[in-house]
């Protein structure tokens, strides 16, 4: 007999291998094991003491955003030009009114994410320029590569948001792309997404799709987008950074507020001092969410590595930042806001045991730190100018052995398993004992990359690495990857604004 | 002039080379982060109940010791055959007579290390039949690999000890190559060692070999050597391991106490039940050392992993393990002994991004799980089968990693760096403030296998990833080593006594 062929058998089979693309896992993970609280309650008070004499003493600069001087005037800081200096404990009192929690909602209510507290939330690298894989190497991203790792990340049940600049698709005109890129990621996913932080005019655009995306009305009440938007470290908000806080803010949408410290260079070569000027920083960013409209959610970001003093070069993954990470989120913690933090950093250029070593050290810093969304999570190669095809999939395979990781250690009377040692006795295996039989398929994280293998079956099957393993596995995602269903009327309005958008000015290439 | 090429002169350039060639480094390392406390006390006491019960009600076999069920059943256990049964308690008292720090003592005094508190020393991998390298693939292990990673473990300055069975050198016989071994660790390294635990006889021998080395006496009040020493999980204690373990702790020399249990085969699938008999086994051994002889010195080990449950194969540097080292970490501080844990574990074939992963998930538990002797830090591939020279000059840089990282954070005037915010202001740059100049030297943590160069230099300079830069090191550091010093009338001793114990039995060959 041949299958059926009438519309609705056709729909219900797409819907089928719809179902069987995109495996089922929690929207986000609620983390059950509490917090590596590294410093000491008196540590932590000196660098909260330090911040606060930076911003008295030293102060913030605001360049080219008036709206910005006139309302941290109104709010009670010392303002003198672009210079703003701020009374101890000025900033921490206006951040009282941000919220400790939110949900940022995706198209498809079940990958709606809830930011903040015990939650954890993973989204793919941000803003690499080139993209790599093993059979072409490095090369300028383009929208395609933007688009294949917004499916990439669509298809995995390991990570929870969709993210942002995923690459850059140099290949679309600058004033232009972030059109191409916010419609992908309506268009291709339906996780929550990060919308264009370069100019005031393009976070507005962001803005304006989610209103056609979600209706209008919505907005006002619901988070829907937000900005990732960066500190002009040391101690500099600039003006379009600071409009594109107060845009996202003035629409009820988050933005996350993060420094961009490599000590040595854009900070001071001590971990303490360092993290005192990012606390610095990202309190008074976050503030200004506060001081555009209160209640605005805001997430306290963090961005901390260190320079190699032989080359002059970034590092990244090393001891430093990790241990960093450990004490922003205790700082965070104290502020009561929710904490982004570092993913899968490297410096190698390759997914070798160089990046493996290094991206390990980042991502279980930022999962012991307690943050609550964790941008980087995949991908990320090459000093975050490269977005890799393999390392992406290796990254959201750790993604993975995450979700075990923040499970901890379940204790009660089925896992302690007192009935299967009396069962099972001593010098006798509990391969098959009733106590396995009922808890094996639970029991352990299983890699879709990892060899396990004994290494004969290993040298038999090709002795392939993970690199070519992550290759074939990419494939295999894009080749079966099937677009989420999207409203067509919807599509349609998109598409009609970004249109219209496009044809309103030249294109821009730089 | 021609360099002077008197006798003097030319010992005294090489010390100079010698000194070159071994990097100053602590002897081992003292912490100064706090250990990562995982579960809270109502889950510690309800493992620790569920050992208790297993030691009380399921009980423990020894096999072939007639000595040890004599001893236990002096203590007031219950034996019954070989089982032997303890009520709650007993061996958590038998405890108390351990040391809850002790030094081993190293032939170089400068390489003593501190076993126990907040004290980390770490050691090679030990025990892989094969080994492997990027040349010539994998083989068996000989008595050349076996020196050699012996000398790799001398000249690098972030392992603090020699280990034992850093590979088995195959080519000598089965009942002959512990004093190979033995020898070996004394002659090409002067860093502390393990010694044999195959059968008692060895571990007399080596035991023999350090009263050579170190003068009879010593001793009897000093610790010199330890045996590693595995339980045979579940519930079991071999007679040849009891007899190692009684004859260590006999001549005031220290066992390492280990389970090796993978969930699922020699223990439960679930996390929390492999820990309970993880205690339970390791407890007893523990006090099995005090019965024999009250205060020698002891240290509470922890080998834990999990299966495949699709391959049944073993997994190494999985989340489960990693979260069970912490648990166990805060167990063995409840019975104030010190603990080993596992090192670098890896299931990969290669030094690739996979075993990059593992090896960070295991080592990092370790480190923040308070492991004060952490065996297997270097060279592990393959499931512990085969020992890399690639693998291990990386893990020894991921050593000097750790080193950093459990300096932690110091937070004071000068970390804190407030005039340095003053001096270089908003905007401006950090590579040339006094504060930096002051303190870049010893600011970060530098690889020495990492690449953190642009990638145009990276690509300029071959495109290497890190097992071709492994390599080279290695062969390097072979090529400069030089051994230490060893009194010629010392040697001549050892080789007299193993001479004679060769000539006094046939090879054997399993």
């Amino acid at each position: 007999m041949q299958p059926s062929n009438t519309r609705k058998a056709r729909q219900n089979r797409r819907e089928q291998r719809r179902q069987r693309a995109v495996p089922q896992a929690p929207a986000y993970i609620k983390r059950q094991i509490p917090c590596y609280e590294l410093l000491s309650e008196e540590g932590l008070v000196q660098i909260e003491q330090t911040a606060e004499r930076i911003l008295a003493e030293v102060g913030i600069d605001f360049r080219g955003d008036d709206e910005a001087l006139r309302l941290w005037g109104e709010a009670g800081a010392e303002v003198e030009g672009e210079r703003v200096r701020f009374a101890p404990g000025l900033v921490r009192q206006l951040l009282k009114t941000a919220p400790a929690e939110f949900t940022q909602h995706a198209r498809n209510p079940d990958h709606s994410v809830r930011i903040g507290g015990n939650n954890v939330v993973m989204a793919p690298s941000y803003g690499s320029p080139f993209v790599m894989d093993l059979d072409e190497g490095r090369r300028y991203g383009t929208l395609e590569d933007f688009q294949n790792f917004v499916k990439l990340g669509y298809s995995t049940p390991w990570l929870h948001h969709s993210g942002g600049t995923v690459c850059e698709p140099v290949d679309a005109p600058v004033n232009k792309r972030h059109l191409d890129m916010v419609y992908s990621h309506m268009r291709y996913s339906d996780k929550a997404f990060l919308g264009s932080v370069t100019t005031p005019e393009r976070a507005e655009d962001s803005i304006e799709l989610c209103r056609i995306l979600f209706g209008t009305d919505r907005l006002k009440q619901d988070c829907v987008i937000m900005g990732n938007v960066n500190v002009n470290s040391p101690l500099v908000w600039d003006g379009v950074a600071t409009q594109v806080i107060r845009a996202y803010a003035r629409a009820n949408q988050a933005s996350v507020i993060v420094p961009f410290i490599l000590g040595g260079a854009m900070g001071p070569v001590t971990n303490a001092g360092a993290i005192a000027q990012a606390l610095a920083e990202t309190m008074v960013g976050c503030a200004l969410t506060q001081l555009e409209r209160p209640g605005a959610p805001v997430i306290f970001g963090n961005f901390l590595s260190s320079t190699s003093l032989r080359s002059g070069s970034p590092t990244f993954g090393t001891p430093e930042p990790a241990l960093g990470s450990l004490v922003i989120g205790q700082l965070a913690r104290r502020l009561n806001l929710p904490l982004r933090c570092s993913g899968s950093f490297t410096t190698s250029k390759l997914p070798d045991a160089q990046s493996g070593r290094e991206s390990s050290m980042s991502m279980l810093a930022a999962v012991q730190c307690g943050a609550n969304f964790i941008l980087h999570s995949a991908g990320f190669l090459d000093s975050l100018l490269s977005m890799s095809y393999e390392k992406f999939v290796m990254d959201t395979d750790f993604c993975g052995a995450m979700h075990t990781y923040l499970r901890g250690i379940p204790v009660d009377t089925n896992s302690l398993a007192l009935d299967a040692f009396h069962e099972v006795g001593p010098g006798q295996h509990f391969f098959g004992c009733a106590h396995t039989m009922a808890n094996y398929e639970t029991a352990y994280w299983e890699s879709e990359l990892s060899d396990n293998d004994a290494f004969e079956n290993w040298e038999e099957n090709g002795s392939e690495d993970i690199m070519i393993r992550a290759n074939k596995r990419w494939k295999k995602l894009l080749a079966e990857y099937e677009a989420p269903p999207l409203d067509l009327a919807t599509d349609e309005a998109l598409l009609a604004f970004i249109d219209e958008k496009k044809a309103a000015s030249e294109d821009a290439w730089y």
